[in-house]
């Protein structure tokens, strides 16, 4: 198969790399090997899982890690665990405080909350209720300030400064990338055959930890990173050799919407990473759809955009080849998801809201439903409304919901209704 | 704690149940250890997952069986390939027909293809389109007609007769029943301490087989059926002591929107189920939000009824019970998805839409908004709508989306805006 999108393959030398000689100067096999016991203190072995329907998809022999159902929801409160466990006594005892509005909050609290340390989580003012309810819930003091998360950060660092916390990076971070590390292990012991492993990338902590695990045991296995297209710092710091930052982002997967990776995952990604490459919303929100429909799992949109790489060929792969997508979590707000739902259908062409003006006349409307039902689309809802002022004073404008059965279908639907004299406007 | 809603509690005898006395007459054990090896040879042991979140929602060790990780997303593909694996070589030879609009149909296609059966599946003309092509995938040929189940029942009935081909009733054959109970022996396998299973009815093929495995091997475990409020045909004619067609059915678990019970399954159900009860639309909706946000896991409204059951304490049960809620499905429309998700949302205070007018003069709406923030609502979408012909000329009237915190919030900012002037609709 031919890759679409290989942003970046880098030269990759293995040489540069020696498994758990220890450096002390960046991450090895050996920080990853020493997080495993203490991870296990609060965190799943995650289940990998075949999955018949997505190998039938692509023709690779497809495994699904489901790190959606760890604690928490996501994987991030195994890289706070490790970090909490390494702190110094004086340390534990004047707990700890972070920054964040998504999983790293819940992580944080909950990690401290089982370790016997106190933690204090920043999150800005409009942070999903959810969220809030969630890191208070798993035992963390939870402090709303700022609009942003960058104002949060701030109000964080302050409190890490007046209370003598020690501070918990979500992702530029040893020990926490150690930590997420852990779920390398996991998919070599459940699938010692692995070929390739695909992780999302946001701050690049998770493939920064996963990648050492990978390579330091199975170093023929490849990494392959995922951003979302409106976030891909990553990508384009590896094309240019140093770290970019991005001026904005601009996804539907807030999980790894950061506008710039980490000086220390950076480092580890050059070295460990064999190729990132990006997935657009359209094909996250697809994924998104297919791992709810076909596969019955909820995934985030940062955990859909490893799956997507896979189902849009944005690497190359052969065929049979043992791919394992690492769905990083779960945790999507519900009216998120409704929304990222209809966006998945819109894109696959199974649902499609038109607009067209019927002649106010007894049976117009019944001679359009005849057009409809002809072209054997269902009808889930119309919108009639006499009052618009855009159509003239007799006439009434229709908003229509379908139920299509793709793209083929959905154009076939639209030439007969335009054939027939109706102008159409695709809504949705 | 106390049971809210036990519509029936037999007098259950064990003794007129002999396990494994094989007498023919009757599903017995014997049938349903029989159909074991042939089940496995197109079905998957499903998980049994402990769900920390619901243990602790509910005081009880809850387990959930993962029938949604079934092939064709369902338990049907069970009893399915039990039936025709127990065809005569002639009937084999004649292949298959059934009616089905839902997991049935695509369970019989999947069986009969594995087994090299011909096999014809009857839906209705407006079948969800997603269900014809899934049917289709699995090798049926599918002949859609008429306007209903019934109709669609008749003309496979026809195609019975015309082509000597087998019917494979949904529910209410022995064989059938002894498939699905396979289920019972897996979740005796993975949680031997079971105490209660909690089993959706329909028709009541699943529960029939299941209870006869559960019984049959552990006779101290409790099987409590639940069914939808709207479609309580097994509640009625256990009440009743024989069976009640009703009249009509209304609810959205439309897997088990059954007018009636069969008349084999009715027997097994006297005989070995417990307790039958029944859980409303509106708790079917929160447990399928809950599963899928706390869970992650998708369910159709027909599996969700087990664990509303659980969640609503619709039966008694102790802290600490092990209880298995049978999630026998995940295959849900995606448009009913979202649908299910706001109602969930709404019954759960956490969705809110509203109705108010503003008079429209500068600062009105900022007024408005600002009574919000301080009640500490976020608003989602606002509606604004100066030409609706309800209001007086210059006023303006207004629809807002609020995200919650529940039902004493909702209540908390609802007195807040009646107190500042605002007569307020809460439209959802």
């Amino acid at each position: 198969m031919q890759s679409r999108a290989a942003l970046h393959t880098l030269p990759f030398s293995l040489n540069s790399y020696q498994p758990g000689a220890g450096s002390g100067a960046m991450l090895d096999l050996e920080d990853v090997l020493a997080a495993r016991d203490r991870v296990a203190e609060t965190s799943r072995h995650t289940p990998l899982d075949h999955s018949h329907t997505f190998s039938a998809m692509t023709g690779a022999d497809v495994h699904l890690k489901l790190e959606t159902f760890q604690r928490t929801g996501a994987f991030k409160i195994r890289g706070a665990t490790n970090r909490i466990a390494t702190l110094s006594p004086e340390q534990r005892e004047h707990g700890v405080v972070t920054a964040s509005a998504g999983n790293h909050a819940q992580g944080v609290a909950l990690a401290a909350t089982r370790a016997g340390v106190d933690s204090v989580v920043v999150m800005p003012e409009h942070a999903p209720v959810s969220k809030v309810k969630a890191t208070r819930h798993y035992g963390a003091t939870v402090v709303l300030h700022g609009e942003d998360y960058s104002e949060a950060q701030a109000r964080a660092k302050d409190i890490e400064r007046e209370e003598n916390r020690t501070y918990v990076h979500a992702f530029d971070d040893w020990a926490v990338m150690a930590g997420q590390g852990t779920i390398g292990f996991e998919i070599l012991e459940d699938c010692p055959e692995v070929e390739t492993v695909v992780v999302p990338i946001g701050g690049g902590g998770l493939i920064a930890g996963v990648a050492t695990a990978i390579k330091g045991r199975h170093p023929d296995a490849r990494v392959i990173g995922v951003q979302a297209e409106g976030a891909s710092s990553a990508a384009a710091s590896l094309a240019k050799g140093e770290i970019e930052v991005l001026e904005g982002v601009d996804t539907i997967a807030d999980g790894i919407a950061t506008r710039r990776v980490g000086e220390k995952t950076f480092e580890v990604i050059q070295e460990r990473v064999d190729e990132v490459v990006t997935v657009s919303d359209s094909e996250i929100a697809v994924a998104l759809v297919y791992a709810l429909e076909r596969g019955k799992t909820l995934l985030e949109g940062a955990a859909a955009v490893s799956l997507a790489a896979v189902l849009e060929e944005a690497f190359d792969y052969e065929d049979d080849e043992v791919i394992v997508p690492l769905l990083s979590g779960g945790n999507i707000d519900m009216n998120t998801l409704t929304t990222v739902i209809m966006r998945g259908l819109v894109e696959t062409g199974r649902y499609l809201k038109i607009r067209t003006v019927l002649q106010d006349v007894p049976g117009a409307l019944v001679h359009l439903a005849e057009e409809i039902a002809a072209a054997e689309a269902n009808i889930y809802a119309v919108h009639h409304d006499r009052t618009s002022r855009d159509v003239a004073m007799n006439d009434a404008e229709i908003e229509i919901e379908l139920e299509t059965r793709g793209q083929d279908h959905v154009d076939a639907l639209l030439s007969r209704l335009r054939e027939a004299g109706y102008d159409v406007d695709v809504l949705l």
